[in-house]
């Protein structure tokens, strides 16, 4: 790497699936952007000190630690990325940011509205002396995505009165697949709603520049019981024991939005839509045209232009892949997909120029924070079935 | 037309967009199927005199009438056909009903629960001296709808655990298209809720055999004042005034259901998607599989098999045009899709051969209050914000 | 029916698939198009007197008749719709010709050159006293296939560079599927190359305007045996015997073509692609756009403007069902598909107007012929294996 | 990185596009396999001394060099990975198989059948001596496409009939955009035909395990001359001069082939297909299903399982992203994409693996001379107008 620039010391805490993803972003982002900043992967941190180390060697990183509170204070350490469980992001957070230390905490920012206030508070504090947070919804860096909200942003879609958004998965589709900590709300808060309805609120918000005042919503558990929690990689699971434990977050969340806008926005997040492996889709439908990205084609935006002629109105499906689209001119030529883990690379890429400008990178703490309370407003207006202000 | 048959002779009543829709049907279906009845365009009625008889010599009517009353009560007339706008259901058809004229009735089936509960009681009646009743939720007929009904029926999907539905039309996102009936709640009560909603809610029910037992809904009118109305063709206009009316129906108009059997459901209509033809879309979601239909596409069938191996997992698109799929074989070889009307043709033959039989054709009068009952409370849970028992 | 129009009366010969499509045609264009011209469908005929009689019945027609010799030299007929297998159009085509008669010949014109010079010839005679005639490539008359022909006509693709065709189905993978006059080198003289090449070249000529002059072909007979015909009933067959017979006929034929404008096409035609069921295809591509169409999607046309920005550039889904659109206006709003049948009654009424305006209904047998020469080409190539001048 | 394993000490000539796309293969490999062997950058090597040590540092070579022969024997090198364009191939490959290295050569494999000749003569021998060669047909390596050569190996497809391959792009349309080595034979033999046809012609043996036996051609040049080279990046260019210089190879290629088992083939290459990016597409209809690819959708597999009853028959829609499917499990969760790079990577995890082992990676140089038989018989073809044996 290149020595004349400034160092970015890096400590990763989690190594898990987000720990492998943003590694890999780590990792790659400076061979293919030319970023302002050297960035070293410098420690990964876990509770077992001999799979930390395994992880570091295979993920990258120069070493490995097993206390998290020893490494947010270390000198040599200027960022700290958090890919740990949920119930965990907010301690870990607010640490390092009051230790000073630059913070990226992997989506959803926290399981409560109340960690994520402490947090957004937390990083108004920090930025006050220079230091930088960001929250990880990735997605907004995936190419078609990003160029849909320029395309908003133009006002390619006019007034927008439609917001459409799922989140569909089928992982857990079968009753024997095993609980996880996912399927346990004292360590994930909620199911598909803090896991993927985290991103489908984002990615709404982030392309209409819009609010969400209030919302209904309905979440159910459609199987109660399953088996203990067996191995795992990843997102794929297999039963190693014929004891049964009760799941304790929802199989299925949707709501009903109202946006301050006046836009209609209705919501879906499962992991019961078999045959849905990751579909994370959003349509926004506007006075002057619409825009639809789902992640299962993830290269392609799908757009409208309503003022075109109707010989050859229709939607455009756009390959997200030319040199003129949001960060594709770093990559390969047009045509050659990207995939999940350049979305990392992108999202390094953007957060380490904030830095090195003295910028605040985007999403905030205070923009993951409004999306907590989306999610808050949920849970509540699930529980008390009814309307919930935001 | 073979005369050793018993005649069916039909009078239709209307003979805007959807009485064109039903004549295409009434003239094609003898022609296509083998029908027990040999079919009569006897009268078709109209509010004035000289247009109504122009379309029944365009639509292949014997002759024209401007009094419904007089005609349904003519001892020549065995079939009452009702596609007026749906202020006019309930009083036609219970006329005709105790008139001792079986009834195809277009849907919505009546603009209110308590016209469509005088309906069904009407058609209960009429039963018991043979008459019978049916609704015209056409979309039944076509062959990818009834094929999927078959496939649920057959068990493919499994337990249900999600109904997602979707009608999204877009032919007043323009502010400047004018008033119709369509968006006057005197004429039509309900702007896309009762055309288009009716639609979603009775291909959902008819899909999976459940019932709907209460909804949160949201209603919305983006544009709340149009142009007078000017001239119109089908669902295409034109202004002619600068004189300017209020819209009383809503514009957009979504819902949060819960079944019977514990699905989750999730429905939205609208005439504001930018770029949406007319998408009908519905898909379900069961323990062994799926199924997904949108009819801007409407020779498809989307299925999904969660038992198979996961190399060739995935969702199928079954071209609903082999001979053993519904319908079909009556028509044209595998790939030579049909269209809109083939459904309606469809449909006379359902409902000939059930009078014929003596049996029961279906979509009855129950079920359409069924679905009327539906749309009730979802206006009513928009009305006062909150969850509605169905 | 108006009879204050002039009258055209019809002989149909030939009442199988094909008779069947063309009576649907005439029977519904009247009640769809304000004609100018009294259509009368007077008299089918066919060899069998009780099928003809019963297909006079079942499809609308008045009269039956047995002898076409007769039929088209009677005095109340004005136009002869030719709708049996090819080897008897030419003998049909020109006698009718020579009566006076106004003919409608379905694809192909005819299975040799020499017979599609003689018709054309005869064509040409019979103009000069006012006789019409017009060869059925009925896909000119899907919406979205005219939608094409006009985007080219005003421009949109710019300098053609490349035409690439594919009729592809798949009902004879089973080399059980028994023997029928298609497969026969008497009755059919090609497979698919006559049956769906005619398709894919008269409309590769129809949207570019070219010509093409000189081909390359390959044609392959995969399964050279079959069980001697069964019963049939449209595409779809069964065997009922276990005698065999050969198959005189290519399963697959592709061709190179170049076309007097300097394009390079590229065609391929079959009955062995597993899982096609109908699927004519074709795309072109130009100095400034492309255009491509895929029958089992037959109510989307795809083209992609290359003068667009790159943010919104890529092929746009344009549904064929605008009002705009070719034929649409008289059929069904907005997003209501047409189907297989539509494009014959839309090929009526473009017969018709021509008839009654006094000019020559297109394509013309000399389009006809062109095509047939370009088959001709093909089979000339494949059997001396080399270049073939047209 | 782990370094009790033996070391691969990998030199890379070449560090354009193929380049940058190599070296993200080597970095990231050995962080997402389990890797037998310790991959070293050692040295990357072109003609100028201060972009290729820019190179080295970007791309993450421990050092740069430039005279390739040098490096080539080096005692600290074990493998040559040979990224240059095709002229310099054989040259290249030829000295680092005689001095004892592994050699990854990138498609073409050569410019002419000769150089390929020569080259796979060396790779044998050097083979005695246990030195493994591979051609970087890398599209083998993304997953879609393994996992479809995997069905038709298990049979799925049955007795093949058709073979249907084309690669679009369309980089050139533009008559401005200037020369580049690519349009010059003298660098790049062919245009389309090398490029893009290797990757159809190579991927139609892989899938298949069939042979090629003859072809017959067309090449065309539409637009003969083009602003002298200009700066460009990756595929994409920039005119810098108002001098012209003639295009020396095809602007597009196609051909018919046939195959030794009896298959028909049908092949196009162009850049000249407006709207299209990168449309690698091959489908293979056989007696038992088919299976279709495009590398625009390049995680997704299309499959038709021919003996499927018709309700649910139809191409089905993988997402080649499970963890089951060739190289996923590596990667990410299901639904996960994977990108242009990726299939770099797995080919790195295939050829050290076979390294490793002992085993010939594949495909061999003697895979790369049988695809430069085929496309040196397609330039015969051309050439004389006529077919060509293989």
């Amino acid at each position: 790497m290149n020595h004349t620039k400034p160092a970015l010391r890096v400590a990763m805490i989690g190594y898990a699936f987000m720990g492998a993803a943003h590694s890999q972003g780590w990792r790659t982002a400076p061979h293919v952007f030319d970023l302002p900043l050297d960035v070293r992967m410098q420690v990964v941190v876990g509770r077992h000190a001999e799979r930390v180390q395994e992880a570091a060697e295979r993920l990258g990183w120069a070493e490995s630690a097993t206390d998290w509170r020893e490494v947010v204070s270390r000198d040599d350490i200027d960022l700290v990325d958090i890919c740990t469980p949920g119930d965990s992001h907010a301690e870990i957070a607010v640490a390092a940011l009051q230790a000073g230390k630059h913070v990226l905490v992997e989506k959803p920012m926290a399981n409560t509205v109340a960690e994520a206030e402490a947090m957004a508070e937390a990083a108004a504090q920090a930025r006050t002396a220079g230091v930088r947070s960001m929250v990880g919804f990735t997605n907004r860096r995936v190419p078609a995505v990003a160029l849909g909200r320029r395309l908003i942003e133009q006002g390619f879609v006019g007034q927008v009165h439609h917001v459409r958004a799922q989140y569909l998965q089928d992982w857990i589709v079968d009753p024997e697949t095993p609980l996880s900590w996912r399927l346990q709300k004292e360590r994930a808060q909620t199911g598909p709603l803090g896991d993927l309805g985290a991103h489908c609120v984002d990615t709404a918000l982030f392309w209409t520049g819009d609010a969400i005042t209030e919302v209904v919503a309905s979440m159910r558990t459609f199987v109660p019981e399953r088996p203990v929690e067996g191995d795992h990689q990843g997102l794929t699971f297999a039963a190693t024991s014929s004891d049964r434990g009760p799941v304790t977050v929802e199989d299925a969340a949707s709501f009903l939005a109202h946006f301050a806008s006046g836009a209609e926005g209705v919501f879906e997040t499962t992991r019961f839509a078999a045959g849905r492996k990751n579909a994370l889709r959003i349509e926004v439908n506007g006075s002057k045209g619409s825009i639809a990205f789902d992640y299962e084609e993830m290269n392609v935006l799908h757009v409208h232009d309503h003022s075109a002629g109707p010989d050859t109105a229709g939607f455009h499906r756009v390959l997200a892949t030319e040199p003129t689209h949001p960060y594709v001119s770093a990559w390969w030529p047009a045509g050659h997909g990207l995939g999940y883990d350049h979305a990392f690379s992108n999202q390094v890429r953007d957060l380490v120029t904030a830095i090195a400008d003295g910028t605040d990178p985007s999403p905030s703490f205070a923009d993951g924070l409004v999306v907590q309370r989306v999610l808050g407003a949920v849970e509540a207006s699930a529980a008390r079935r009814g309307w919930q202000t935001v």
